[in-house]
């Protein structure tokens, strides 16, 4: 596969500052590339790696200078132009319609003509498997699941009864759907369980990482919002509700009945207790404790989380400690020593 | 089904306040609850959204007041009567005895006649599974286990060889159970592996979240005490033991040779250090560091953790850096600037 | 197996103290032996419990004093020869070699006679398994892989597309290598996935632990160095690199792009920040947050990490918070009150 420089713009919208006709063969990263490979400075703190690099062509943002000998790919959002090329030159593999002859589809599921299930792969009775969806090797789909057009189920991916997967989600392996919330009520000492009767609903073009747990609602239904992508590792308890277009990082834990708005930003190992409020476009630096509700597009850190500029303060302040102390010290010391209370 | 309201309150030992007469027909949340279903109010703070629930039942402790147009159903432990009622509407699904043809049972495995082996299971070598247990599709039972009366093994779960589980245990996706113990011996800047040769012993009743694992001793066995619950992605580390009836939440970790208390609550993301003791009925808060050991019933935050009040106190005093750093600098101006040691 | 403390002795290059002739036919825990066991003091302020205990003989380092009835096996690093003596006792059970009837080899892979592929276990599209190498039953290797020789992958370890393993690498059980790097370009409010092309490659005798997580990297490789060690439930984001004989704990996060030097240790649930380095040698306490590059051999701990001497001072002084604040107030009394600024 190769293209013209001129090609590649024009599919981005961009413009190309040198020749128009150089020939891309690949993508590569700054320390790969050659002379007839694109490739991308994805940080303007990096610039000067960019310069160093051997690629014969540069994808940038505006304003960039041209190194000599190099071509630049000019566009108003490189990552998103990026994305959009790797995705022409790594097309994804078309997995075949077809069930595996190892696959087991219990009674009344339905798998579609131009789905794929791979082997040994369990479709639970009165499951739905629609057009382009593809259940891979090993995944298990409990009862009364649906996996929406086009959503795809990696290797040992496991949904619990009654989840329900919108078009074009992707759950990567070992991620588990919908098991059960964690709930006890305690009685004589003893933690009686809670049975959870909901389930686990995904809107469209959700992505859950490795090892993800979503349990399923102690009643109606823990909701993952269009559009969010969310990491490896990540812990989210029952009857939460993710909005739109949210990311969550690696090892973030929510506990059972958070409600996150829209446009949520979380970094990795972020964590809220339960029974609170995000607001929408909050962003959440990792790490963060959210122990109450938060307004529309705080920015917050700490534990417990405070406002971005506030923590970042009090972090000087506490790398400072040691300093205050001495002074304490010197202020008592020109007043003749400590006062009656202490001594 | 269907019930009278004073069907349930006999079931639950509680009394009705309105209409003993009054058909339930389903349990359902507050928020779409209708006049014909039972709901819930699981905190007291939350009493108002009981009274604007459309609920024509209500699920309360002693002293709540009546909604006009709705009936009461009063006991002394809601949250318990609920489980209870819950299970009575939702029972589990009994699943058929039985070994399913594409199970794997290796030679010396004994399945009870009563017990439940999904597809793709495998038991292996010497491995007993007991009567109305059920390993479900695609689990993995290692050598020399033991899967006691009426456990269960969710699609996924894995168990490394010689682990053992006691009656009405449950294991979901995904947890594993007996893996190698983190042990190794550094010799020339080299790690060389401490070979882990002991178990996982489950107690009853013993619920493991999902995706949760828990390492085998190194020479001894890593127990978990009856009636204990453990949240989704919790790490035990090798030669732990837990006691009875502790509550683990998502994401905690315990270092090797912990040994936790019986009735010992963790919050989410909590973490011990090894080589220490948590006594009998310890609460630890969220993302609580515990780094010695813990006395009994104490109830500890922070990182290290330090007894709850006095944690509380220095939150606030964290919160108020700032004011105190002007103070200093006050105090300073008024004796006519810093003393001479800072300059 | 029995064998007289004197041979034991000679394998593990140390002597005896006591009688040589003594037989040993067990290696037990300080709290199970008795006197035709050999026993092991873990750490030296155990040593107490080692007097107590009824083994016959025991495992120590230099200097040991020696019980009453007791024999001693001295030897320079205990943990060193007590990790070979297991290894004695205890030698790993050999694998058939050959490949269960009910796997799934696709076409093209191509697996070594002197391999071991285990029941339900799905070899991909033109992947490799050498000698020695054992596929253990569920486990899913992707297509166009390498399983070098003597590596082992457990029940239910995945690998997505192009992971490489060196020689006698381990993977646990729920392991994932290669999922999606979580790369998004944000666009109009949407997450557009930026396609993962890169790999993950494990170079020889790595060892992953239980539901770890390491994804490939976006263009390039995901890299982990020679010996090095990785527990349970770890995430290792797209792009990182560690050198060799590094040892993870439980927990840990690493952000994309992390590049961590020769033998670093970091604690559980340490983390870091993405696109930075950690020197050789770096020494991370437990939770310990990186969020810039380490200089070499630094111990550091806290969020955000600084030098453990420093951050122990710092912890005193947090603790010391309201002794501070009760002495500005003294000193503001003896100064009449607080100054005009305050009011």
């Amino acid at each position: 596969m190769a293209y013209r420089l001129a090609e590649l713009a024009e599919l981005v919208g961009g413009r190309v500052e040198g020749d128009p006709e150089r020939t891309v063969e690949a993508l590569r990263s700054l320390e790969t590339a050659g002379p007839r490979d694109l490739s991308f400075v994805s940080q303007p703190r990096l610039r000067a790696r960019g310069e160093a690099s051997g690629a014969g062509a540069l994808l940038v943002g505006g304003g960039a200078r041209r190194p000599a000998g190099r071509d630049l790919l000019v566009v108003d959002d490189p990552a998103y132009a990026w994305a959009r090329l790797l995705a022409l030159f790594h097309p994804a593999e078309p997995r075949l319609p077809g069930v595996h002859p190892t696959a087991v589809v219990e009674p009344g599921a339905a798998v579609d003509a131009a789905a794929h299930v791979g082997p040994y792969a369990v479709i639970g009775a009165r499951s739905r498997v629609e057009a382009g969806a593809a259940v891979l090797a090993l995944a298990v789909v409990g009862c009364d699941c649906v996996i929406g057009e086009g959503s795809v189920l990696h290797p040992h991916a496991v949904l619990y009864d009654r989840t329900v997967l919108g078009r074009g989600c992707e759950v990567h392996s070992g991620a588990v759907l919908g098991g059960d919330g964690f709930g006890y009520a305690t009685h004589d000492g003893m933690h009686q369980k809670i049975p959870q009767v909901g389930r686990v609903l995904l809107e469209d073009e959700v992505e859950i990482g490795v090892n993800t747990a979503i349990d399923r609602a102690s009643l109606d239904e823990t909701r993952i919002g269009a559009g969010t992508k969310i990491d490896n590792l990540v812990q989210v308890g029952h009857n939460t509700t993710i909005g739109r277009h949210c990311i969550l990082c690696g090892q973030v834990g929510l506990a059972g009945s958070t409600r996150l708005g829209d446009g949520v930003v979380l970094g990795g190992q972020a964590a809220t207790l339960g029974h609170l409020e995000v607001g929408d476009g909050v962003q959440g630096a990792a790490r963060v404790a959210i122990m109450e509700s938060i307004p529309a597009r705080a920015r917050i850190a700490g534990h417990p989380a405070i406002e971005l500029p506030r923590y970042l303060r009090q972090t000087v302040l506490i790398s400072r400690l040691e300093e205050m102390s001495r002074r304490i010290k010197e202020l008592e010391k020109r007043l003749g020593g400590r006062g009656g209370e202490e001594g």
